[in-house]
């Protein structure tokens, strides 16, 4: 079993999490756990000790995340992103963005010009319509901060052929280029601003570079770096339940903001029974159900309110029909909040360093 | 039969252009004609035509050069590369010389800060001491040119192993990044200034670099850079004759400056006989001393005197002990010019650009 960070299919989690020796994590652990923590969409971690213990003694810690600003098109995957990054913003963790605007015109045929276009008049927006907050946050543009290109030249010296081939398996130039930047990336906020512990939230798919980066602040004892840490979210499954969400795939996500999404919800897979008379005898899964999966992932944060829909499909009282058309008021909801803030948002005011 | 950049053994010219298709230099064909050319110590090249045709045609053309400021440490042979450089820069070249700090700092165990000093004392100066025009020289430090990062970004996807591997042999990733540096310093010029042709003059060890920075520019049609040239310089032999002069054998090779030049010309390989009577009988061999070499390629700017040495040591009339004495006084006078010289260039008034 390989971990493949340019892949995209669902993981079986339990599994990934024996094999390649993560940290279960334990919501418990931390303080005020976020609502996607408790209900299980953070599944694991590397060096999550560092982060909770930072936490509870209000420690400086770092929080790393990027945007990849290829096209203006993101899914609904980008918010549970967004939650993980701003719980640990909340918990006292100064924050980096990223703006990888070399690797996405690198790999998606645009210009630098056009992918920083992209980010701001785009990703950035959204970030912070969905609740990343600007004054807490360090941006900036790949192609504009040299220190990462200083440090991934570094790096290199250190990393072999058979490591790079053990964590990634065959790779090309253009792969290794990315990655060494990515681990620049990654030490960017310790190398700038002091050591200390740095969260990564992330999809599992990114553990291959956590690991490469854990192993680099082994390698370079000297500059003091402390491992970085991460936790890992489940995917969301597609609409359809068969693999996780893609752009690629537009009827397999809902997108930010979509103006299709009632479509989408009206075509997808359910926990629901052959006929009506079956469901109202032997209820419903929404164990099953990608609209629950919406709702506990994205949309209903309230435990009482996603218990209490819980409990009505699996009782039978709770119908697929009835349930999507609340699902589209709220995603609609939500849809129109946020394509009012994100109208709102002025970046111009935002500073992006370079060194 | 392989050509390794990083390696230090000398070549077998007619085999080597016979063998990697290189064009052989025909110093006729290029306006007044340098001494070095005249004296076949360029012997081959790459796009050669474009050169001298947008010499002749006094067309816009640049000429790029690197410093690798590792150590405090250069020897005679940089004198010939920065003749080359200035026999194009004379010719109407815009110069671009690119200080490799990044990987001076990454290969050599010193920090950026270090490499950037050792450029500003040292290597910028012995260059612009040896004849460079500063007033006609863009120079820039690798790790402050975010051109030549994006750049080399770019290249990384239309690289492929294959290609890396026919090219470079085994390579691990930090040869791998450096190489990818190299090509967004070849093209950095074009990109920054519009697309012309460019040549770099260097040794045979690099014709890798130029092969696949002739690949990349058929590769990107859309960026209209012209495919690099180069013109290739015979390596300088170690005074013992044996092999390359190497800064890493230090009795291998005359320094810039050397205060111990007199001790190593006296002991350095000559064509003399075994004793003087022989040597008055049958005369000497110029074309096997290493004396000559530095004369021919360094010290002796005049033809016809070193002509008059050339047939003195043939007739026997011109024995070693003479010569050498001779050859401490020209080498003397020249060392304690380039001290002087190097103690009165600024570097303080240069400017960096950084993209």
């Amino acid at each position: 079993m390989e971990i493949d960070p340019w892949g995209s299919d669902l993981i079986e989690y339990d599994k990934t999490i024996k094999e390649f020796g993560l940290e279960l994590f334990d919501a418990s652990r931390f303080t005020e756990p976020s609502t996607l923590m408790k209900r299980g969409m953070i599944f694991a971690g590397r060096g999550l000790n560092e982060i909770s213990e930072a936490i509870k003694n209000k420690k400086k810690f770092y929080v790393l995340s990027g945007i990849q600003p290829s096209a203006e098109k993101i899914h609904i995957g980008t918010k549970m992103v967004v939650e993980n990054i701003k719980y640990f913003q909340k918990m006292g963790g100064k924050t980096f963005i990223v703006i990888a605007d070399v690797e996405a015109s690198a790999t998606r045929n645009l210009t630098i010009e056009e992918a920083q276009q992209s980010a701001l008049n785009f990703h950035i927006p959204a970030y912070i319509a969905l609740g990343l907050d600007p004054k807490k946050t360090t941006f900036y543009f790949q192609s504009e901060n040299m220190t990462v290109h200083k440090l991934s030249t570094l790096f290199s010296q250190k990393i072999t052929e058979n490591e790079f081939k053990g964590l990634y398996g065959d790779h090309n130039i253009a792969k290794t280029l990315a990655v060494l930047n990515q681990m620049g990336d990654i030490f960017y906020p310790q190398y700038a601003e002091g050591p200390a512990p740095t969260i990564i939230p992330c999809g599992i798919d990114q553990d291959p570079h956590i690991r490469l980066a854990r192993d680099l602040a082994r390698k370079f004892k000297d500059l003091n770096f402390y491992s970085p840490s991460s936790v890992f979210n489940k995917f969301t499954p597609s609409l359809d339940g068969k693999r996780k969400m893609s752009k690629s795939i537009p009827d397999s996500c809902v997108f930010l903001p979509d103006d299709d999404y009632k479509r989408k919800i009206m075509r997808a897979l359910t926990g629901g029974r052959d006929n009506v008379e079956e469901q109202k005898k032997l209820g419903g899964n929404p164990d099953a159900c990608m609209i629950f999966e919406l709702y506990k992932e994205y949309f209903v944060e309230d435990d009482e309110k996603l218990k209490d829909i819980y409990t009505r499909c699996r009782k039978g009282k709770l119908l697929c029909g009835e349930d999507k058309q609340y699902a589209c008021g709220v995603v609609g909801e939500f849809m129109e909040k946020l394509k009012d803030k994100m109208s709102r948002v002025k970046t111009s005011d935002l500073k992006f360093v370079t060194k």
